[in-house]
């Protein structure tokens, strides 16, 4: 039986005019998990345990797959470290879950191009070629579903093209990696940056690496997937320039509370008047704020709507059993017929240009006339000052002290940096966060 | 042509191995909008304005049609009111935003009968009918949407059907009904509640008579229908017992400050061991939880997955627009063949028991012995006391002082209760609210 004739969902035969099959199967989707890690065995796991109608793990691939074997998986689940032998099987879905764009993207390509459909994770791999890869699936009569790829537990991408499609939305803003989460709401509680990112690595929520997702390179792949649904632009994530939380220390959090602020790392995206401007970094919470509920692993989605407002999601963003609830969705989805409500999406190049207030911590050797010197390169761009604080209890010889200035354009406070990285009394480069209001 | 050849989707022929057609539209799908209030004229404002691929407005329905008239719609809009006429039209789809189950459920019937496709926000029809209409449309070849019945522009429904169908959902809570957090939180800032509902009714929150909100009837409508979804049980919606918002006072909200927490109108529902239990009515939630983080009219629904652990979704539940996002969302999905991930229900019946702590507050005409009497009440039904507070400033002859008690059955605190109100120094029966944590 050609592949083509297999992968029919469950309620195809409905355009005739036959009954709806809601419930009743005809056939299971026969399913082929690559990557046996922490997901992939949480999915195999509701998998087993849920038996959902219309869904049967059938393939396991993985390397050195005789070491991953479980006892609690179906005896007839065929376990195998042969790709190509997985690709060509029977499976009418591809479950990827080994990320990172080689080989992932060969093997879903190859799927995709024999008429499957797959479900991944991957959210590099979508972000930086989703367009493709749904254009190739479309080609061959196959889907490409990707929920788990943005904040794993929480269903932001149903949400957003099943229940928001009617929406324009124009503002995203997010806290996408669990891994900054957790480590700045540590922080907060007064935990220093090594000691938690050491936590974080014990309990596997960071990697031995941790540029990934401190350095804001994961969290910038998900927004730019966001930005498509969303937004409905296509862009180049690697336009969006992130900005590492490894600059935040005690004394900012320390400040911030001083403001009525927490920090978190914050991904942004916003269309005013046809540009497109985001961004990732740590920025500034009002402590009231959505944003500044989110506390450990957490993740949360706001989305700003013309028509609906703001919706919030949050929940585990994160973690094998969350991520795996959403592909299994995903899988449930393509076994009901449930069809993605794809909406049109243009190119767009991104800025990096936002017009908001601004945290700015300068650490200092004090001397007579630095106060003077900064407010001078500020009003030379004509940026309003909001407030100056200096809290006592540091060194004169290592001085951190805020300013925060009214809403202004990121370039014209660039400039202003720029200027000030002039002074000889800076000890480190001021850092500037966004303040979000 | 007949109604069954034009209501197909957009995406019919992909069964039989054609390429998706996710983005250009074959023939939009036609659509009739029953009932020109707030939430109508928003959906026609957005097809209009926004003009999404693949819907056209070409009927709108309501007694009196003449005066609801408006100049931006297309020119070849149908204006009528012979509800008849339009339900036999060429319309493939029926927006039904009437209410109510008479003669809304005719109209809807009468539709999916047809072989059309009905979008409502009915959430009492579909609460008490949702079963039966599913199953007719399915007879027919057509779908019943009903996105904006629950939470209006938050798309619960979507991510639960769509991003949560691979979990199972344990527990639900919500704030369900915006006119009651409206009064609610107004009274948390000290308003009284007459004050508050006055504000209400002028701004529209509210009708003349607030019963269906203030009694509690409205969001047991939408908890039985995301009971239906979440914990896949069909139940009789009046078999869950809704209290009244109109027994609290000011006097509990300050209460309620002294012990960490705020008062918010909540439905909620859960599974335990094959029962299942749900109620609507105000309670007590931690002033740090996220139920109390719902303002003005905002709903709130938290989804706790055996798997993905808990979902938050919040923002605005009600009002012309986000209600409008819902329908014109689920049009969308319509356009494009997506299907509901139906997933099995059973029929249950509904307990109203639960093991969770209680808050009771007395009014008393003072006497010695009072606090001896009552716990003596709850220690016969072995129910532990949390806290006994009494805050001073208020008189002897009408008294008010709290106890709360550690998580004990509802019906035996019932019968503590019935004890209780046989004591002569009460001046009104007491107040027991259900105590989140």
């Amino acid at each position: 039986m050609p592949v083509s004739e297999v992968n029919v969902s469950l309620s195809s035969q409905e355009p005739s005019g036959q009954p709806v099959q809601d419930v009743h199967v005809l056939r299971p989707l026969r399913i082929a998990i690559f990557g046996f890690g922490t997901v992939g065995s949480s999915v195999a796991r509701i998998l087993t345990e849920s038996q959902p109608e219309g869904l049967k793990l059938t393939h396991v691939f993985n390397r050195g797959v005789a070491r991953k074997r479980v006892d609690w998986a179906a005896s007839d689940v065929v376990w195998s470290e042969d790709s190509e032998a997985v690709l060509t099987s029977d499976a009418d879905v591809i479950v990827e879950l080994v990320g990172g764009l080689d080989p992932a993207g060969v093997w879903i390509r190859r799927a995709l191009a024999a008429g499957k459909s797959v479900v991944t994770a991957n959210k590099k791999l979508i972000a930086f070629h989703g367009v493709e890869l749904e254009r190739l699936a479309a080609a061959h009569g196959g889907h490409l579903k990707y929920g788990a790829a943005v904040a794993g537990g929480i269903p932001v991408i149903p949400g957003l093209e099943q229940g928001l499609a009617g929406d324009r939305i124009d503002r995203i803003e997010g806290i996408l990696n669990g891994t900054c989460n957790f480590i700045l709401s540590k922080m907060e509680e007064g935990a220093e940056y090594a000691t938690v990112l050491a936590t974080a690595q014990a309990r596997g929520y960071a990697e031995a690496d941790p540029t990934e997702d401190v350095g804001g390179f994961d969290a910038r792949a998900k927004l730019a997937i966001l930005m498509r649904l969303a937004l409905r632009v296509e862009v180049n994530p690697e336009e969006i320039v992130p900005r590492p939380i490894t600059t935040i220390s005690a004394v900012d959090f320390s400040y911030a509370r001083d403001l009525g602020c927490t920090i978190r790392q914050v991904a942004r995206a916003q269309r005013t008047d046809g540009t497109v401007a985001a961004t990732v970094g740590p920025m500034l919470v009002d402590s009231r704020s959505p944003l500044a509920w989110s506390r450990g692993t957490e993740n949360m989605v706001i989305l700003s709507g013309h028509y609906g407002g703001d919706v919030v999601f949050s929940g585990h963003g994160a973690g094998g059993h969350p991520t795996a609830v959403a592909v299994v969705s995903d899988l449930l989805a393509l076994a009901h017929g449930s069809r993605r409500v794809g909406l049109p999406s243009a190119k767009a190049t991104v800025a990096a240009e936002f017009e908001v207030p601004h945290y700015i911590r300068f650490l200092v050797d004090d001397r007579p006339g630095i106060v003077s010197e900064i407010t001078g390169a500020l009003a030379r761009e004509r940026i309003n000052i909001r407030a100056i604080v200096q809290k006592p209890g540091y060194p004169q010889h290592a001085l951190p002290f805020v300013v925060t200035v009214e809403p202004c354009k990121s370039s014209a406070l660039q400039r202003a940096l720029e200027q000030m990285k002039l002074m000889d009394c800076l000890l480190e480069a001021p850092l500037d966060l966004q303040m979000l209001e």
